[in-house]
């Protein structure tokens, strides 16, 4: 199981306001039915590692389809193989549990 | 006002398990009273730039100071200085309106 | 023309140095045939998008394939498509002549 | 020793062009006289991590000095603390070595 952050930001907008891209790139996340948690600085997705490249692929073009000529995309893989609970509800229980026990 | 987000990874560990080791970063930030969420792939912070990159530094330190030799720490910056509306909550609440109106 | 630089880095490994995953993860890119320069912070890459994704998805792989359980994998994509000049060498160069003119 | 990597983009430029904020920053790390290297995404620094990130803090400030609203940063630190080897020249070296040796 992956769990993959992303962030897409188009240069050279007139506008430093960067949410109508955002929200073009997040409509073709939510239509692939990828799991999927959107937050101040990025979207965190979990399943299949291929899947979630192939969407991400996809969604670094939307902005590009909306006339801009430059986007910058990070793209950060969490991919761990030995354990069950590698999840975004699990990564955020375990840290959150060691917090409220200190 | 600046949103950052940060992740901090030890290397070198005999577990693939870092939760303890982020558990000890995020008992700075929560003792360090800035505003912040845990999201499963880093913590997204809002505040005064200065401050944060202090508090930031300290978070850094905390698996050394358990043992570890390694310390990767990725931290990203979203500094936006003509808009009030520029907030955790505020990203989050533009982007999500975007996609329900569409 | 898209620049991706990439960084790969296996948790859990005991050891803190990891320059035999990283070097085996360069040996898929340098068979690859793909343009790209090392640096000490990661490998920078030129090309067709969807060929250096495929190229660095097997890279991602290559630290499991030696044992690892976990792996962090960041990508950072610079797709421009308005300028010729996009290449790697042509960013450096605009950026060098910039700071000796100054 | 802590090396770093920090890549700077302004957003809403207008132009898609960022190499006048990058050049401007890049003056600033260059008259700080830390040792560095440019590469086609991003600068890597190398030394005491505290004053990296002090001149870092300065070099972010740099486009809005230059009429720019927000600023993206990413900041990249890999600080290891139990070898002597751990230079930006020492970490290209030994993976190369390990691929000219396969």
């Amino acid at each position: 199981m992956a769990i993959v952050e992303v962030s897409i930001a188009p240069l050279g907008t007139a506008n430093p306001s960067v949410s109508a891209y955002v929200a073009e790139c997040l409509r073709i996340l939510r239509d692939s039915g990828l799991k999927h948690q959107l937050n101040p600085m990025g979207t965190v997705i979990e399943g299949d590692l291929d899947e979630i490249l192939a969407v991400i692929a996809k969604m670094h073009e939307a902005p590009f389809a909306k006339g801009v000529s430059r986007v910058s995309t990070l793209i950060k893989i969490d991919d761990r193989r030995d354990s069950e609970s590698h999840s975004m509800r699990g990564k955020v229980a375990v840290v959150t549990k060691l917090l409220d026990d200190s």
